[in-house]
């Protein structure tokens, strides 16, 4: 067998692979919208206990901050090219236009996301208080440019 | 103020709370339908490389089998008593009825797939996937009796 079919056998294999690496735009959409679901579910009741509608409990809120933090890091993975349509979704088609500021905010929401984590472990409510807001802000600086009201 | 006022107080005060940590069966059966959807995205390619559908890959099939463990932990609060209903799920309604084999099978999920993450880390593909079908017939056993077809 020569080189060049050698070469050809590959580059089909490869591609066979590649297309079964990407999955469909309404399966990243639908992964999207989970792992946000299971964000809100840890960040709503962090909410609850940082406003006094639930009594402050250092251990649930360390889980909670933990598993939020952990969720963020998927999102890496979340906004494939080509995923701004396919499914209903909030995710405006500007991320992709403007994916390095997108990801710089991701950054963002992932290290203050790890922070939360980390001051939770310590157990200092006022600190930690503190530091939800300061998440809650790369929250919103995402929300306010890259996502439909 | 005489203790019976104060107990009184704090009954009404637990109550409040307690109302207040109740979510939704809906936003439960979304969470749970989340923490699913967010498994089988990482199940999807650990079996495609099992079966050769996608070169394997020790570190990715690493990543993928931690985040399968991280996911299945978080079903311990998704099966609340009343979340058999408020929006379309497969969840059987038996599952309540006979929830301490449902605890049980949970229990396997997440041990098998800690074993994975685990035997993931050591890079031995022959082992891996071994634990890999391992795991799958936790999945299955709970899906034979548990789940809507």
């Amino acid at each position: 067998m020569s080189r060049a079919p050698l070469a050809l056998v590959l580059l089909v294999f490869v591609a066979a692979v590649a297309s079964a690496d990407a999955p469909k735009p309404e399966k990243v959409i639908q992964y999207r919208q989970s792992i946000y679901h299971v964000m809100l579910w840890n960040w709503a009741p962090m909410l609850d206990m940082a406003k006094g509608k639930r009594p402050f409990d250092a251990a649930e809120f360390k889980q909670h901050a933990e598993r939020l933090a952990t969720m963020t890091r998927m999102l890496d993975d979340a906004y494939p090219e080509g995923s701004d349509k396919g499914a209903q979704t909030d995710a405006l088609p500007i991320i992709w236009e403007n994916k390095k500021d997108f990801d710089a905010k991701l950054a963002d929401l992932q290290r203050e996301t790890q922070n939360l984590a980390t001051t939770a472990a310590g157990g200092d409510e006022a600190k930690i208080k503190e530091q939800l807001a300061k998440t809650g802000g790369t929250c919103k600086a995402c929300h306010d440019k890259y996502r439909a009201d």
